[in-house]
């Protein structure tokens, strides 16, 4: 039998049965019941009880009970009166365990016996009822904050009805080492508590207060944790309970879902050869096959003159829809305008725009069966006769990503589905392929995208830059392959009127916000460009002075950047980057050139100010206009 | 002549067009350059040298200049070649000083004798050219992080062209004592950098990136910083330094005019005595003397009909306009009509709302004059024959704060505007007087209303809550006077379908978002409001049971609070707290009846989950409806 998956209500945004109705559709098997979510709740705890059952959800917890042990009298005999009328609460809710965690008071004793006994004597008032107590030390408990302390506490109390919680983000928070847990006795650890951050320089209260978030979105080693856990012999919930700002204020659903597909993906980290928690691996993607915009039929007559000016070429018609491909080099690009499509629907919702990105994996049907158990929902466009199903699955945001097998000696499914035109990739100014697609995401939606792509296509996360807009911050962080091979930028901004606030103000939500093309020689390419009127960005003078000072470019060099608008970057161990950007179309998405030399891996963000001040200029003028 | 007062491009949001144009509008006298600003313009140094002065801007300095001394070759010559293109950008800016701030590069040595005999050969170079060099200590620099550092390196190089610059938040955000300053010759302080900010236990590389704030709007003790400054003898600017995501989210003008207010503050309070830098002093107030809602006639009945529910009555006509007055104790609240008022612009704008807080203050005269010292906007709204003239702020967002006095055994407003109705003071359910107003605000404004209501009325800022809304977090902050007489909370949420954030939605900005009435006995008000049929926010029964587990209340007095929907809150003082709130009024406004006992100071902040759940039930519900 799978290993039970539960959720803490505190989670989840809106009143208690929204959350419990989102846990259960998602597929939690329960809820924690957090208990600011009861108090604030308008019906009696039976009511939940109720509620719980009919959607199919266990309550295998009430949780917090706080600053309960090692308290002076007369607080201490208050403590337990307190403790029998939350005991009420449980038998109501049906639910037979406590959550008590360290006390935090500065009243609190310092003295583990003292605390043994209270839990002792609480422990056996639950277990008169038929109840039991769990004791969780909290990373800033006054005297008790990391779990040998707990367990210390559990093992002199000697209690059948009292056991041990413990909590990754306690103990990883703190750097306290979760390896002695394997050597726990299973039995005596009653619940399991998961949470994930980011490493953070703050205080811990704080810190675990706003921003915590799902194992797997953040940095702290959630799988390691787990995998003690379970060498324990614990055989109880692992269950996620998450304070996160951005968390309280989202659609429940998404949230929810996001929650469950990290269970899913640490459960199998920390057990990979367990059948019950192992999933499909992860089928290695190399790169884009192709990207598709969503237009009508004036768009695609505007879009396909624009690409014409970065020398795409039509390289081939759908054979049933009207859809056309454009190509140079390794790159393809979509241009869809059949009526009644997704792409259709997708243009209604968020006029032109990227509406499917196509990503070529090694497995497409591994890649699905992963897809499913972690709970992606996938989709299949109605086709043609003689034409390739194509696989797609939906992101977070519910565009398409399209799955594609390309074996090489067989037939492509470009000759499946395409009437196509022979001999275009012959010529052009020099675009490769698709070096990076970068994302605008809506404010709260990072998380949900950095999972998304972890647990999917095993990307991994790079450090966060927060890039300067003249209307506010930028945060950006990519998701990469292990080897690089798809690299995808995803941005978010609290600002509306920065280039990302304003993107997905156009869009209405989140989308591809920028394309990027290798080139060999970005100063040859940016000069065909230009000599076929592509609209490149144009870039301030002031921007080469500053070049000139901070990296002693030779003249000549220098020159050919400001003539042809290019910037440059360089890491520290010897890597240039020289690219440029395109005006945006219609106030939308645009597309970027890129070189990359001597290993330069990253996407040039302290150029991003001057980009985006840039657009922003642009933009301003356009409007004028 | 007054001292110079001056601001950072990097303070501001927008072009370097729009930064330069703000700061001339609002009154500041010269402007810092920040690099980053230069280099994203679309113009040439010389250029923003003319725009500058067209505006009638100095510009007085040039910054940063990173990570410069105490390098090893070749980086060490690099860095002079750098520094000589940076003096070539200065003179074509027309300002002869630039801002070295400490090195953090890891490569940087360790040593005062190497970073003096750099600062001395580019300071020797700057001279040369007429250029002056100024050097900083980061908080956060390598080797050199406090102004005492800095001082020594200064002194060894020894050169007329190097002098020191100190900043207020560098010093105070590592508790590095300011009071030296004092002691050094003024005349090699070169600029002087004023912020302040929130105290926030995080490391100070991105505490100070992200939440610095204007002297005045923070924590910091910047006023003693500055007077230290200034002790030294130091005639030069007072400048800001400000980097806040907020800021460079929000309306540029309003940010300018923020700041400007922080410096004069800051200023009079470093130099209380200073003819040049006094203000006006704060004039005591004592209270809301009346609020004023905008209505239109449908809403003028409604909202009539539901003050009568609480027992308000009419109390006067206005003699010339169509405006009521509804008393009970000493509560006045004015229902105005009157087209074509500034009322009606608000009703036009904004919906039913306040349109203007009254506040009784014992100078009217004094307070407009420190109000005009401190560039804020005053209003007269036109008035009938022999009507008292009312005076009036503009509060930052637009809506007016009115000053009245009331003189003991003078004829009051009151008598001069209104035919009054007689004897409506003596019956009701028991308000006496307001004992506080809390407004919503949109993001981005807390800072500039802490210091609109620190810099006018001489309030303070309470602690910082976090209240759980079911749809997301809400920030609250109370603005206090000394005496307690005024109370104002202040609310902000990021999440728009909070409470607070689906007011600003719905009243499209600021107001006021409830109003509280003191009443002695809380539970014999509510029994007469309910009697009367005012629509009380009904509380889920969990809440009294978690009441009675925490604070193990009599069960009489529980169920009294139970029948009456009141709610409880206690401080370790043991000053106790009833409180109970009405529905809102047409999904905007709401009221809140208070009664404190025993020197209760707060709000009942860990009652606020409860009541915002319970809204965000009632809204659902009336939405269904």
């Amino acid at each position: 039998m799978a290993r039970s998956r539960c959720i803490a209500t505190v989670c989840l945004s809106g009143d208690l049965p929204d959350k419990l109705e989102a846990a259960a559709a998602v597929g939690f098997d329960g809820v924690e019941i957090f208990e600011n979510d009861l108090l604030t709740f308008n019906g009696s705890p039976a009511e939940i009880r109720r509620l719980a059952a009919d959607l199919g959800l266990s309550i295998p917890i009430f949780q917090p009970f706080r600053d309960f042990e090692a308290m002076p009298e007369p607080q201490r005999a208050r403590n337990l009166d307190r403790a029998e009328r939350k005991f009420d609460v449980m038998q109501a809710l049906g639910t037979d365990l406590v959550l008590v965690c360290s006390n935090v008071q500065p009243a609190a004793i310092d003295d583990p016996a003292r605390a043994a006994a209270d839990l002792h004597e609480m422990a056996e008032r639950a277990h008169r009822r038929g109840l039991r107590v769990g004791f969780e030390a909290l990373a800033w408990g006054r005297h008790i904050n990391r779990w040998r302390q707990a367990w210390d506490v559990v093992q002199r109390a000697d209690h059948p009805a009292l056991g041990l919680i413990v909590d990754s983000f306690h103990t990883l928070s703190i750097n306290d080492d979760p390896a002695g847990i394997a050597d726990l006795p299973g039995e005596k650890i009653f619940f399991v508590q998961l949470a994930d951050a980011p490493r953070l320089d703050m205080d811990v209260l704080n810190w675990s207060r706003h921003f915590r978030n799902f194992p797997g979105q953040g940095q702290l080693d959630v799988a390691g944790f787990t995998r003690a856990v379970l060498d324990s012999g614990y055989a109880g919930p692992l269950s996620l309970e998450i304070f996160n700002d951005e968390f309280r204020a989202a659609p429940v659903r998404q949230t929810a879902r996001d929650g469950l597909r990290s269970l899913i993906l640490v459960e199998s980290e920390a057990r990979p050869t367990v059948a019950a928690s192992a999933l499909p691996p992860v089928s290695p993607c190399s790169g884009v096959e192709f990207l598709e915009f969503a237009v009508n039929e004036p768009v695609r007559g505007e879009l396909a003159q624009f690409l014409g000016t970065l020398g795409f070429r039509l390289a081939g018609k759908h054979r049933s829809k009207a859809v056309e491909l454009y190509r140079q080099g390794g790159v393809s690009l979509v241009l869809n305008a059949e009526p009644d499509s997704a792409a259709a629907g997708h243009f209604e919702m968020h006029g032109a725009s990227v509406c499917a990105m196509a990503l070529t994996v090694a497995d497409a049907e591994a890649t699905l069966a992963r897809a499913d158990a972690l709970r992606c929902s996938t989709w299949y466009e109605p086709r043609g006769e003689g034409e390739r199903p194509i696989p797609s699955l939906r992101a977070p945001d519910g565009s398409l990503v399209c799955l594609v097998e390309n074996r090489p000696g067989e037939r492509s499914f470009w000759e499946d589905d395409f009437f196509l035109i022979p001999g275009v990739d012959a010529a052009g100014p020099g675009l490769l392929s698709i070096d990076h697609v970068a994302q605008a995401l809506t404010p709260g939606q990072m998380d949900g995208f950095v999972l998304f792509y972890r647990a999917l296509f095993g990307m991994e996360p790079e450090g966060l830059w927060e890039l300067p807009d003249p209307r506010g911050l930028v945060r950006s962080r990519a998701m990469v392959t292990p080897d690089r091979a798809l690299r995808l930028p995803l941005n978010v901004s609290e600002a509306r009127e920065t280039a990302t606030g304003r993107f997905v103000s156009a869009v209405a939500g989140a989308g591809v916000h920028h394309i990027a093309f290798l080139t060999e020689d970005a100063a040859a390419t940016a000069r065909q460009l230009a000599a076929r009127g592509a609209p490149l960005l144009p870039i301030p003078e002031n921007y080469y002075d500053d070049l000139e000072a901070r990296f002693g470019l030779e003249p000549t060099r220098l020159d050919e950047l400001k003539s042809l608008n290019l910037l440059h970057d360089q890491d520290a161990e010897g890597g240039v980057f020289t690219h440029a950007y395109t005006a945006s179309f219609a106030d939308r998405f645009f597309f970027e050139i890129v070189e990359r030399r001597g290993g330069y891996r990253q996407f040039g963000a302290p150029n991003a100010g001057v980009r985006m001040a840039a657009q922003a200029r642009y933009q301003a003028r356009r409007q004028k206009v």
